[in-house]
């Protein structure tokens, strides 16, 4: 490993800028006279290929600039003012986005979660409960379903877990939303059964994140049956998140949606984080989630730490009982295979 | 005028993407990895060096994506529920922001405006009104003063205006907020009395402007006497406004504030819409209002329209009942010579 | 006059407690055990009898507690997040509810009203310009019309100037909202040629102001088509609107309503007023507003009001430059021929 | 037992309207001319008396008109925009209040509450993870402590519980705030060991209540130190929870505090709870909660129910698994022994 290059960071899947293509492209682009708050041209195509890449020819497509920002907005403009969202209690919107669908006057209904995942049985059991208690109306009203994909611990959804979820949505009228803050390497997963398209038509709204699969910054909204709300512009703009240069999400998106970069880079994150857990396997270090995406999270005692000092970052998620840490390392589309080999030479 | 540029556009100042200086170092930069959320070197060198600029050691600086986002953001983290925020009638937060304020639970009470500009006659007569009426603790509570510098029309404030302003809202210990979206354009206009470091002593916060001057994306909020709400950290993220990629707004204003290049490129906008003023000036076009910055005002016949119909785009603000039209021109850091000839051919 | 009831208060329409027939129908059923949040027998019967007086057999009616509280549950229930209401300036949503709409998230679109009403033209202008405005996505979107009758200046819509307004409403899809705080005053009042069941089809919504008129509190909310938005009750519950003794505004709404009360004891307030303009008239005071209903604005010089001192009390509406006082008195269904009498010998 | 009163209810402790003396005292004042919004004198009185039952003479008292209103605007009041109020996972605020804290923009952070009480250990637990978390400024923070007291289960804290929880909420800065919807209920249970000056000085604010204690509706908040947020005032018209006839308040409160009515009361309400706790009992019938004030929860069989059908109403709490139910008896300041006997043979 050049020393320029240390510490490695496995801390997060945002600690580098941007794919090169897309700096390259925003350069290429940088003088065109376009105009703004997403009536460029390179929005237009961006929003194009998206519908073609998701199967949606009528999907509504919207970018905004990060994943909080996101959740809030697409939330805030598919509730009532008397309904709550659904969500895993490990749910990001339920924990770490300083209440910001709160501030938008909805109360986040948490249930349990299973690695990070809702069951439908149990969104099932809480619907039927709510609506059998004979106070329901004094209580905020489920409006609608959140869920990640993949989770805040790096699981995914099978096909039939995510149609099982759909159909009790349905049921209850509820639009399910699926936070595809990481979408790509979710979608990359050996293990994951669905396809884009697929995943579009079990959702009434999803994003495909960019800030975390190889962007500087941007979200893609869509609403694949081309059922945004009325006015999700105007209510994009009231929510600070309506850029005026749309250019700069509609280059990023243009990009990556282009020569299939999106899931090519987020091909590479896998592959790397499969790597990293044989890494882990191979020296006997347990993990705390069997996950099968960019996110990993090794059971690790302070002896196996201690080499990694200076030399390698990573998050500490959890402090176990007997004193080991739960750490997480997270892949990205920048991770190499010179900082696997560096932080194995290492462990 | 090459062929492929056409049509010149000077409906905004916000049509190109960034000064090639933001572009090169983004790239240069581009795999370093840095931690998220403004905790980068970049951001961090880039917070030195305006409170640098400002003349303001002790500031706290804080990045974020846009206008809007930025002036709800600061807005709500300055008032308690019960106060509002004063403003001219012609004031963006007013018009242009789909009642972002108001989505944060804020009443804009609006004065009415001479050119954009709030006058501190009238914010004193409003005051004064306020309290005298024994109703007051009926309505809305003025809690703080918006101001934008340039306004909306393109006129500043002169520093003895600044001064009165700020000395009423001393009185009555409303903090004073300047919507800096354009601050350069203003800054660098022959007809500024004020620097920098002095427009940051008579305010109590206010946002240098990077969209509209020459970044991607991102405005840099400064409280310059380290004054920033307790955990305005927090309430940047409620409010969706935090970037994961911290970095992206930390080159950017780092690059815009080593070598004086915020100025410099803010000064050729002024130039370009002197030149301008003098074109419309040489060929008898009136103007609707005396801006000393980079957006002007020519009130044109259709007569003065038809040649540049497909090949010069602006804006309309206004229908005149003679059927003339007040129209915009703006210039900015990217508006070149060539450009202006151009226009001045047609004309 | 009886000493022990002076000063004598012309101050507001709610100084007195309740027409003494509530305060025994409230003790005849005070033992009664009935079920909460308005689903006790006199809050059913009373819903049947405001049916019946409305002419609208279908209407949803609602209780709630005091007239701002209703305004922002109504306005925030009928609005999306992107919209705001449309109200005169002088509107009492504007002014003296201390942003009870905007704590709920929507601006209040003020156009200059005419002697406390909206002007259907101007609302028309308004409408058209703003759809004709490009930027108007940008912009607080309108989402319905507030209108009071009678209004804060004791004015009242005729027939036709409603009609008027309906029309446009309705060309825009805008629903009409009525603030009733005074409704009886403006029924009662000799300039009104409109009924209550005419005014109930005049708009979408409307409530019957109980607090000012006889009640110790209530509002009686009406959505004649019986088109209350979904879930209003619960909409009603989180604006902490809803009574838990619904019984408290469901026997007073029963009894108001009962032998034509309601409109028997407005006539009083009517006929106190005009009696006490035919006062004022024969004194030479002028009136700052020819006002139909309960309120009347008498503008008074200090030697007008210098034998009231200690003996009646009245209100100061505004300061003219000439240093002469706009004051207003209000009658009520409490107000007494004596009290009048008693004026009259003072002035 | 009478026929005409038949059915008995026991499903709250709000199906009567209010004491008689209440309604006498209204009737008496009736026709005083007083001023509006709380300036009336029986207000004042009201808030002398309560000043000197709660040994608090600095303490601003204010009425407002219902329990989620009251915990909505003292929550709101108390709470910067990023700040959660903490409360059990049973409180009110959390499950029965349709989202009015949501709608103010704060979240309910809820810990699991023991038989409804939120634990000293399980609050200080929380708080020391909290900020220990890494991640904490991207969380809501924590801003204030709500409990119920009695809380929704009937049961009490005890003084040293108090002690505890203050303790922890003064170590972090968080106002405590107690509910007192049923405030006389738990004052009055022999299981207290608390007086209301002791209570008030171990909170920073809270609020006794009157619609399930006596009166047609009305709660009094208590700031004990005189310490009530700058503007309450306005802050409460603002949530729609300003009376326009405050006297209706005014006169219940004083007339409450006037002569111990207000605890004697409440000790009607305990002598019948534990009068039917003892009917229960002497048939065997296990209770879910030992309630020491005037809640009951029997578990009662399907059998057991049977002959109450039609004469004596309840309320079903919870099914059990095994098919027996928890019911909810409720007694209060109306409940006669003659109501008991009645339901007692009938069991």
């Amino acid at each position: 490993m050049n020393k320029e290059m240390l510490p490695v960071s496995f801390t997060c899947d945002y600690c580098e800028g941007a794919h090169p293509r897309i700096l390259e492209r925003l350069a290429e682009t940088n003088f065109a006279q376009e105009p703004g708050y997403g009536f460029d041209s390179f929005s237009k195509s961006a929003r194009a290929r998206i519908r073609e890449a998701t199967g949606c020819p009528e999907a509504d497509v919207f970018f905004l600039t990060g994943g909080t920002q996101t959740n809030a907005t697409v939330i805030d403009s598919l509730l009532h003012g008397f309904e709550g969202v659904i969500a895993a209690n490990t749910g990001h919107i339920a924990v770490h986005e300083s209440g910001a669908v709160e501030f938008g006057g909805h109360k986040v209904i948490t249930l349990p979660g299973k690695e990070g995942k809702l069951n439908a049985d149990d969104l099932n059991t809480y619907l039927e409960a709510f609506y059998a208690d004979e106070a329901w109306e004094h209580m905020v009203i489920p409006g609608m379903v959140y869920i990640s994909f993949p989770t805040e611990y790096g699981t995914i959804y099978s096909r039939s877990e995510l149609e099982s979820l759909k159909a009790i949505c349905s049921r209850y009228k509820l639009p399910l939303f699926i936070d595809g803050a990481r979408l790509g390497y979710g979608l990359a997963s050996p293990a994951c059964d669905i396809t884009l398209p697929q995943l579009a038509r079990l959702c009434d709204v999803f994003y495909i994140g960019g800030t975390k699969v190889g962007a500087l910054c941007g979200e893609a909204v869509v609403f694949p049956g081309g059922n945004a709300p009325a006015h999700f512009f105007t209510t994009v703009k009231q929510h600070g998140a309506l850029m005026a240069k749309g250019r700069l999400c509609g280059v990023q998106f243009d990009t990556l949606f282009t020569d299939d970069l999106y899931m090519q880079i987020s091909r590479n994150a896998i592959k790397m984080a499969m790597d990293l857990k044989a890494i882990f396997a191979a020296r006997g270090i347990p993990l705390y989630i069997d996950s099968p995406t960019n996110q990993q999270f090794p059971i690790m005692t302070q002896k196996d730490l201690a080499p990694l000092e200076g030399k390698v970052l990573y998050e500490i998620w959890e402090h176990l009982p007997d004193r080991r840490l739960v750490t997480r390392f997270a892949t990205s589309w920048a991770t190499t295979a010179e900082q696997l080999e560096y932080l194995a030479s290492l462990l």
